[in-house]
Order: structure tokens, then sequence, then C-alpha cells
């Protein structure tokens, strides 16, 4: 089992904030992807698409306000079914630090390594939207290769 | 142990490009950090700096053109000294990718998840250096948190 790890801090942002871009639909749509659908408290699903190529569903299996988000991938390509998104939150002086960690890969794969560059792309349109409102989800993502 | 991946692909540009802006001081310098001292090719050592942080000494363990750089970390913080940083090269249409791989960490630290993030941020970088002319190496790098 392999992870993907990040961490990010968001300037001038309280865990609230974060918290809210990860567990609502407008907030999620901020960063990832323009086409996030359902309900991102603990027990909700969440559908996230990628026209022409997919997406993901995601189970909320925790939910913890200011502190803790915690999806498992209920669909998507077979490498993610299965594997675990984790994002803890906390306040350190102006920022809100962000620890992220998709874990339960089973193997190193090349779509591995492309999905822990583009995990940070996304991390840092994050990063952006709580700060100056406007961050770069799908389609309008950074490409950072011929996979996009 | 644990290992941090990458990928990244770079249009319009060959291995041999991709080559020397891993393995000369004028490449590294352009996305890596201005203060890179040293000689690039195999048995080579190279000395990046970061001021005032400190910064890596490497060993170039393999430099085999247009295909793989290989350094190992001789100096550098705790965290980093003997882990290898592993970068292969190939040609894929109109792109270079670059796979990537700082590994042998012992412990998946929370600065590890920073690195993680920051060495995407460097590969962007990589990739504007080769693509456009012009990267972002410190101390005009992108930061992604109170870490830098």
């Amino acid at each position: 089992m392999v992870d993907i790890l990040h961490r990010i801090g968001i300037e001038g942002a309280t865990p609230d904030e974060v918290y809210r871009a990860l567990t609502t639909v407008e907030g999620l749509a901020g960063w990832w992807t323009d086409d996030t659908r359902g309900s991102g408290g603990a027990g909700g699903r969440l559908e996230f698409r990628f026209p022409p190529i997919g997406g993901f569903d995601m189970e909320v299996v925790e939910a913890t306000p200011a502190e803790r988000v915690v999806w498992r991938v209920a669909d998507g390509p077979d490498e993610w079914t299965g594997t675990t998104i984790d994002w803890e939150l906390r306040q350190s002086g102006d920022y809100t630090i962000v620890l992220f960690k998709h874990q339960g890969w089973e193997e190193p794969v090349e779509f591995m390594h492309h999905c822990s560059t583009k995990w940070a792309s996304y991390l840092m349109s994050l990063k952006s939207l709580v700060e100056t409102g406007k961050g770069a989800p799908a389609p309008r993502d950074v490409q950072i290769s011929d996979w996009h």
C-alpha cells in the first residue's frame, strides 16, 4: 500500500472556511470540478465529473467541522476504488494548514504518479479559492501533461 | 519506507532538452534555485542553496543522457539525508514524460507532506522553463504555505 501525501497552508483563512470548501457543493465546485453534485456532510455522497473522461463518487465517511473530512472512493477508476482521501485541518498562526492523504493505492503505478502531481495542482486551486475567491476547477484546471 | 511520486509532461520538448535542465547548473538554476553550483554529470556533486533556510548536496549516482538521472542526498535536512531522487525521461508523442521519485523517506512526517507538494510546484517550474524559457526557481518560487 502506498499513499499520496500533501501539505498546504491557506493564508488568512480559518479552518471553518476551508471546511466549507470541502463539504459544500458550491465550495467543491470552486476548486475541483464545475460538475459537482450531492451532499458533503457525514454520511453523504458526492459525485465529481470531469467531462469527457469520467469522474469519482465519494462516500463521506467523516466530516468533523473545522477539523477533518474523510472520503471513501465508491466508484471511479479501478485504481481509485476503495481508496481513502483524508483531509486534516488546523490553525497555525494566520494559516489554516491542510494535511492531505490519498491512501490505499495497491501499487505505485504511473497513474498514481500523475494523480499525485494533479492533487498538488488542485490543492493550490483550493488555496487560491479560499484566499482570493477564485480557484481553477476543471475544465479550467492547470494542465500538467498529456494526461491533462 | 515511503516515497514521493510525480509525473509531468513537457510539451514540445525532447528528452535531451529536459536532460540538460536536470544536469547543467544553468538548467537547474532555471527551475529549482538561483543558488546552484557544482557538476551535474555522472559522478558529479551538486549544491543547491535556498537562502536563508539551507539546502541540499546531491551526489549524481546516474546520468544517462535523455533517459535517467539519479541523485543521492549527501547532505541536507536529516529527513533527506540518504534518500534518493530519481528522474526518468521518455518521449510520448509531442511530450517528454518525466517520472519523478523521491525515495527512502523513513517516516511519512509532516515535512514529507510539504516536500511532496513543493516538488510538484518545482516540477511545474521545470515544465515552464523548458516550454517557455522561464521557470520559477527560488527565491521566486511559488509559495505553498507558512513553510514557503
